[in-house]
């Protein structure tokens, strides 16, 4: 939904001056059906918000400066649309900045993006609380889009420091980016350099704690996109938290075929966790079949690991709504205990299967 | 208020296409200045949000999808005008599913209603949080529609387990309804049914807890409209919680007369309310007064009863502006303590008269 | 952003009737970098919101009611952009109305602002939460405007009983302004009274905590603008609190310079703050240079005082963006410990100086 600046009282009459400006008022609701289920556990049947895209809603918009410059905001925040509260944030980026939210009390901020930008030809330069750069290979190279039963996260965070400190955003931050406009993979060379603080004072205990350093780069031409990124947060009392990750995806008439790898120390020296990915998302109809394949492996357990298989089906009833179904399920060894479902609605239990399913309906504004 | 979804940038045209979208930016600000007391005990004069409407902010829209379906959603949440907290919701249809908002810091959240639809000629098909089956005929056959001084909540719902809990609105539920455009009487058969999800794991102690069906059936025309609902809410450690309610109203063109039987089992075993209400509303001018009667008697207590009578005057300024007050007196009767005023701003005291007043501005948009 | 109310699905035409309303979706972005430190103490840099104007967003509309009556609401609410939260409020403007806020929890409020009034050529009647009489003298008379490291509340609030009680804003107000449209400075003669209720039980330890009445008025001509305004809060617990101030200001052609006097009993018997502000604005190209000095005693301490120099530069790239760079040095003598930064992020120490620079971009919707 897009609506002009000018549209005055008692006169929406159309523009004439070349710099105009647009305010957008956009938005997600995404409910679903959910079961979920442990081998030996417990399992759980739940409405859920966000099974194929996270529910939320936002404004942004750009205003043309001139000579080429222009002025953007964005302002979006998570909504659990199933029972209307909205999504915590962290001020930090560190365990200090965030809290449990309160059940049916947690109120909307605007923690999934909250930024002003300065952009022109030679790129963007971001303020605020914005996307890592490591979280658009995340996204990127997964066919699910880091959503729902199958998340790549499901492997990606689970056992790291938790999504919540520097893998998916960070507060306090500086970006520059290049060919910002597509970070999932424009047409040519992108990039982004992200510098984040902690904003402890200098006589706190670890003053550097919290402090980000990421960046990444890539290519994409042709149906072909690879890139990589690295990072680092500064986490005295555990070790520094660094991820690094590569990915390829190959675009064609009958599939879009990725991989990823991604390694990340968990923040406690000496643990690190390897994840790879295969996954397709194949064309049907009016819809799309996604479908992953992802390992994990910890270096501090001899062989402990977790392997994910997962499909769906999208089906597109227009450009804006969607009806889903999503099948996913974890396997374990070695005394790994991973479970589907991101944010494990069923506790995981050592070595046991999980598994589980989301069919729900997709509405975007 | 209400835009369109191609009123792009620099280009505000008319839109051509069939399948057209929109999306609305409504509600409600109301604002009075309130006084109450209870005889004997204390008093408190207050600015209040909701005299008249409950103050509010929501989005709203739906989608063409061609065939006769349509999609759409609903994001509205309660403001409390006179200081611009919001309001909690609950996120499992339980005790524990809310909190006490934490003064002067509850944000908004969308707990008057999240949803998203699917509809068509065979009716509607609703995920989220949404209104209960029961709760529009409290609404629909009260000449105040349950706000201020003289809701019918000040009876309906004082004593039970308490209005978050099923009785106004449930989480995670899946509705289907039939003629939903006008839950508080459309035209010929109306009908909702509701099913909502405690969500707890299998392992829980009462894992059924919150569980919740409901449904409603009417038929308006002619002047004439009448529903009855019923509900059963699973709690396991007080007994369920079950409400059923059947409304009349007939308009002529001096008044809308209306009735009303509600009786509630109030989740501890044996516990049982009953509540008789008899209302009207008369046009004056470019107003209308509402009246009502109602009685509540509990079965716990041989005779606690509390009987209430309120009368208003609005004044409609325009279709979005009106000035209204509210006058309600409630007395109790071997050992009952009901107050007027919903949220109980003073307590009451057994067998007291408590009586309020009501003066506001409420203004729409 | 402003938009029509008449703007309907798939007919976005000019209105023709007379009694058009509008309703505008508007706010601010401003994000900064900051450095503090208190000289012997610590320092810190920090990514700040709102060092020119303070982040938020806002809904706000008016309808003509005809006969020369409007409607209108206004609903505003803090943002702290640098990470994604919204700002509290204060529900009963006492100390219990309010909480610390969660970290990365608080949602967003309409804690700036939330009212309904009526308006005539007579003046606007405005219910709700709204600013103080005594706060528009503190920003109007401020080349800071109260916002970020210069902020004249460095000295007009430290020390005193907070900003949130009635320094800035209250909850559950009744107010009559006169010339409302321009609160800093219409032309000719403008004013506001304001009385607020603490909203106690009459059987409260101190029933009438809370209760406020202000007032302010002022005229405004030919560059000048002269304005006095007063006001008493009811504390018993620790004597009333009380604030009066006058400004005074004079446009001309190479500047707008202004003058400051501030009186106010901290809530403590026997304690009082006068604070003095000599300020300028300096138009520059494209942007200007605000400068202030402030000085503030205190009557407990003999001698105690804190003066600050600051001095910045506003570019605007256009109305509605602009780069700014801020710095402030604060100096203490005889015990006093005021800071720069508005929120203290780092403390002050007696007679030590602090100082801090902010540099960022203001973006406006």
């Amino acid at each position: 939904m897009k609506f002009r600046t000018l549209c005055l009282v008692g006169a929406c009459v159309p523009a004439l001056a070349a710099a105009q400006s647009s305010v957008n008022l956009f938005g997600v609701v995404d409910i679903g059906l959910s079961r979920y289920s442990t081998q030996g556990g417990a399992s759980v049947t739940k409405v859920i918000s966000g099974g194929l895209q996270a529910s939320r809603i936002g404004l942004r918009g750009t205003e043309d400066l001139g000579d080429g410059l222009r002025a953007g905001f964005w302002l979006e925040g998570d909504i659990n649309a199933d029972n209307g509260t909205g999504g915590t944030t962290n001020a930090n980026n560190q365990a200090t900045g965030t809290a449990t939210a309160v059940p049916g009390g947690q109120g909307l901020t605007f923690g999934r993006r909250s930024t002003v930008s300065l952009a022109g030809n030679w790129g963007e330069v971001r303020l605020g609380r914005d996307y890592v750069p490591t979280f658009w290979n995340f996204a990127a190279f997964d066919p699910f889009m880091m959503f729902g039963v199958a998340s790549a996260s499901n492997l990606f965070f689970a056992g790291t420091s938790g999504p919540s400190i520097s893998t998916v955003r960070n507060s306090n931050s500086i970006g520059y980016l290049y060919n910002s406009a597509s970070p999932i993979g424009g047409n040519g060379w992108y990039g982004q350099v992200q510098y984040a603080l902690g904003e402890n004072s200098s006589n706190a205990a670890n003053p550097d704690d919290g402090r980000y350093l990421g960046f990444r780069g890539g290519y994409s031409r042709a149906g072909w996109n690879v890139a990589v990124a690295s990072s680092k947060t500064r986490m005295l009392a555990n070790g520094d938290f660094r991820t690094s990750n590569a990915g390829v995806s190959w675009e064609s008439r009958f599939a879009t075929l990725m991989a990823q790898y991604t390694v990340s120390n968990s923040g406690i020296a000496g643990t690190k966790y390897q994840t790879y990915l295969l996954g397709a998302t194949i064309p049907v109809g009016l819809g799309y079949i996604p479908v992953s394949l992802m390992k994990t492996e910890r270096n501090n357990v001899a062989g402990a690991s977790g392997r994910q298989f997962a499909v769906g089906y999208v089906h597109n009833l227009s450009k804006r709504t969607a009806l889903y179904a999503t099948y996913a399920r974890m396997q374990n060894s070695n005394g790994a205990a991973f479970t589907v479902g991101g944010s494990a609605p069923v506790p995981g239990l050592p070595n046991a299967t999980s598994s589980g399913v989301d069919f729900g309906v997709r509405h975007s504004f």
